[in-house]
């Protein structure tokens, strides 16, 4: 077999059976090598960037990586932000970077560039396999990596004549890297900590998001009194009915800093030590309170649960002492629609199982409030800061959890960088609701013009933030794409048509006009 | 006045008035400082491949930079295949990419990523500015790197506080460099080589293609004999009536290997050495025939016009015995729509100074043809094979030459990676004729699927090629961002539509259907 049939087998070999892919000329035998390996699925989006999110969507909902196929140097590039968002959450992603044969390079020829530049931004594994004897045990190797811990995106260089090339064979999958061992004295010496005078928190994100870690988190914060907080954009928190709940950190640094004002002792669980988002003249940018004593129980490498459980033995938490969730349906809105009656409408028709793609925004702001008391579902937040992560992700969800809804809540702005999700979505039929939040503005920019000191009066600086020039139909732009949508500019029509979409199967779309909340 | 201020007016001062832009948090400084020097125009795009694209048009007619003006990491991600595009096209841009404020970047926040690594891929000019004081001659030096010779990718990265700091001054522009002279003795053995028997061909890109430098090249080719010939994707080819014509190295290397047989001494006149695009199993990668001399009459950083002239003097060659393009009127076709169909028609109706942004790929395959007689324009091609330069070029070029008609002749599958361009295009009023070719495929990889020799057979594969499940309607997707559109599917209606289309101003959309010609 060639090296594209034998890296195709070994993926698959080690459970990556998916491939979000946007191929070009150099990649034709890995295309042409899917149809002698059934079990790989091929998903085709029509821009990198999608790919790129769907992996990262799929991976935090099946856990375990998918793979994704770019076309040298350019679709790297255009696959970079949503990498970076997945590298920000620790999520598995086998990113494979087609280039020109190996002899092919040294004449410059028009798509060459330095794709390793690249790669660097978003990869601390790297390999250009160099021959076809190599790339199954390096593609062995990718995954391997790449499902960590710590998850990374690991990415694989893949020559055009090193897949063309006959002679390979498949690799066995390598054993996943063992995490890092809980730290017992630390276990006590926090224990300690926790059974003293001194505020503590926990704070959690990463996989101490997920609903058995939150319950040993919450034991420890009802047993010592200690605060339990949560990162700002969980890659996957497992919430709702039932569930513990957990406050998350707020974006903005303002409010942050009240949530940990007084803490002196703040205990990190796969998350990082809080900072600002963004830098502001004359505000810190670490977030943590002066004097406070910052605590590493697991980090990326680690195994938080297993940490948190340690812990939770070590104060005297019994079980059944977490606090969980009561059901809660929100009280629905009528008039004009406004974002907080989407978000209403939402928290009372989630479906069970429900999974929620969030990059709302501004427009968000209620959603994670009025779904607090839904049925039992994952949130996963933009981890990275890179808009247009919110429709691929919904649909990289969709395809690892084919019986769930997924319902993406979507900013108008941040939509336009990978709209091109919706084609996808509808070619596969994935099970997608998305609900667009037109507010005519990069709202978010607004409040940040002023929050940053800029002098924000001119009408030229107001412009670059307006989006309502023209106005953008996303109903035409959804089924310009082959998915089908609807407008609601009230909250009754927003109620009707979001239980419609609900109830049904496939994607849909709502455009959901709004005033903006800023 | 702050650091964004002083460097927008240092800008405006080199020449530099134009911003096409994607801003996030970290360029709030440099949006607000727009409304301080009235001189600079701000353009919003919704995608920065969108910006970055405008940016290469608008160089591409305007013969100076505009800046770009990116979020970060993943904003310059999102802008990178763009950059890659001009960069081998050898356009001037200059390419500002926000940054976090100096002191946030240790902290590692959310949006933290390694700029320059990725800049890398495009850029040989790289410069951090890293105060206040020195942002505005830093902003001096990118433009005269930008605009050259070598005209290039300048890419200038620039911290949060750098802008919002108080005590910068603008900085007088920088002279620009000096091209590499023309080697009188190198002229000398070329009319040696020219006067003798071996057969000879002048390959001319870059700066070569503009209408003078093709006069002279021409004078050379009618009085030695020789062969003239032009790069496959010139930036801006100038033809039609009254010029030059040309013939273009084709795309297929079987083609380009027939056109350059017997061909013993190659001149290169601001071009590369022909390549093979991608490398094919048991094909050369050098299109250069065996036991051809290759002769480098000017660089990218030399004055192709001034080696031309001296070369067409030194072969005693005399004004008026250039060949010139007689004015040709195609035929228009009936019936059902073709792709030939569409281009006689374009042929026939191309308004005098046109300017064509050329990704029609296989579809465009009749264009050049078609046009060759037609009233003088200006044609852009796809410099370095990155998809999805077509519509942001078209943009770029129509604010470059307000008073000029553009036609962008788009792929389908291509204008999928940047079809945000067309909001911009509204916002902005620009007076551009977009005709997507819909033949619901990217059709270039099937035939590429087969020419790679990979086995073509399977259902699989052919999916991942095919774009019509489910058909993009771009009327639609036209429509949904403020551009009126309508749709063709006979001969006839695609006349009307073209003769509209053209007769008023401002953008419009023109969606072919077509059967692909493969």
């Amino acid at each position: 077999m060639n090296g594209a049939q034998a890296l195709i087998r070994t993926l698959v070999q080690a459970g990556v059976d998916v491939c979000f892919m946007n191929p070009g000329t150099s990649e034709m035998h890995f295309v042409a090598a899917l149809d002698d390996v059934p079990e790989m699925r091929g998903v085709l989006a029509l821009f990198e960037g999608v790919a790129t999110g769907a992996a990262d969507g799929y991976a935090r909902i099946a856990d375990k990586p998918a793979s994704v196929l770019l076309h040298l140097g350019p679709g790297l590039g255009n696959g970079l932000a949503n990498l970076h968002n997945a590298r920000k959450g620790h999520v598995p992603v086998v990113n494979i970077v087609g280039d020109h044969a190996t002899y092919h390079k040294p004449f410059d020829a028009q798509l060459e560039s330095d794709i390793e530049t690249v790669a660097n931004n978003v990869s601390s594994w790297i390999r250009t396999s160099s021959s076809t004897a190599e790339v199954a045990t390096d593609a062995a190797e990718s995954v391997a990596v790449a499902a960590g811990p710590p998850a990374q995106v690991a990415t694989l260089i893949l020559p055009a004549d090193v897949s063309w090339t006959e002679g390979a064979e498949p690799a066995a999958a390598q054993p996943a890297a063992t995490p890092a061992p809980v730290d017992a004295d630390l276990v006590t010496e926090l224990a300690t900590i926790l059974g003293g005078d001194e505020p503590a928190a926990l704070f959690v994100g990463g996989r101490a998001c997920r609903a058995d870690a939150l319950v040993a988190a919450s034991r420890i914060a009802n047993t010592t009194g200690a605060k339990l907080l949560a990162e700002t954009f969980p890659t996957r928190l497992e919430r709702g009915a039932g569930r513990v709940p957990v406050e998350r950190l707020a974006y903005l640094a303002e409010f942050a800093t009240m949530q940990l004002d007084g803490v002196a002792h703040l205990i990190l669980v796969d998350a990082k030590s809080p900072v600002s988002f963004f830098a502001y003249p004359g505000k810190a940018s670490d977030l943590v309170p002066e004097g406070c004593t910052v605590h590493t129980l697991a980090a990326a490498d680690g195994d938080p649960l297993a940490a948190l459980e340690a812990l939770a033995t070590a104060v005297g938490a019994t079980a059944g002492s977490e606090t969980v969730q009561e059901p809660v349906v929100p009280e629905l809105a009528s008039g004009p629609l406004t974002a907080d009656a989407v978000c209403r409408t939402i928290g009372a028709m989630l479906p069970e199982g429900a999974i929620v793609s969030d990059e709302g925004n501004t427009s968000g702001l209620f959603a994670a409030g009025h779904t607090a008391g839904s049925p039992a579902h994952d949130w996963l937040c933009l981890t990275g800061g890179a808009i247009g992560q919110g429709l691929p992700v919904a649909l990289g969800a969709a395809v690892a959890a084919p019986d769930r809804k997924v319902i993406a809540l979507q900013a108008d702005g941040a939509a336009m960088y990978t709209l091109q999700a919706w084609w996808t979505m509808a070619r596969e039929n994935l099970d997608v609701v998305t609900v667009i939040f037109n507010n005519s503005s990069y709202a978010v920019l607004n409040m940040e013009l002023n929050r940053v000191g800029a002098t924000a009066g001119g009408p030229k600086a107001k412009e670059m933030l307006d989006i309502s020039r023209p106005d953008l139909d996303f109903v035409a732009l959804a089924t310009g794409m082959g998915v089908s949508a609807t407008r609601a500019t009230t909250a009754e029509e927003f109620a009707e048509q979001f239980a419609a979409a609900v109830a049904q199967r496939g994607p849909s779309v709502i455009e959901a006009v709004i005033p903006s909340i800023l």
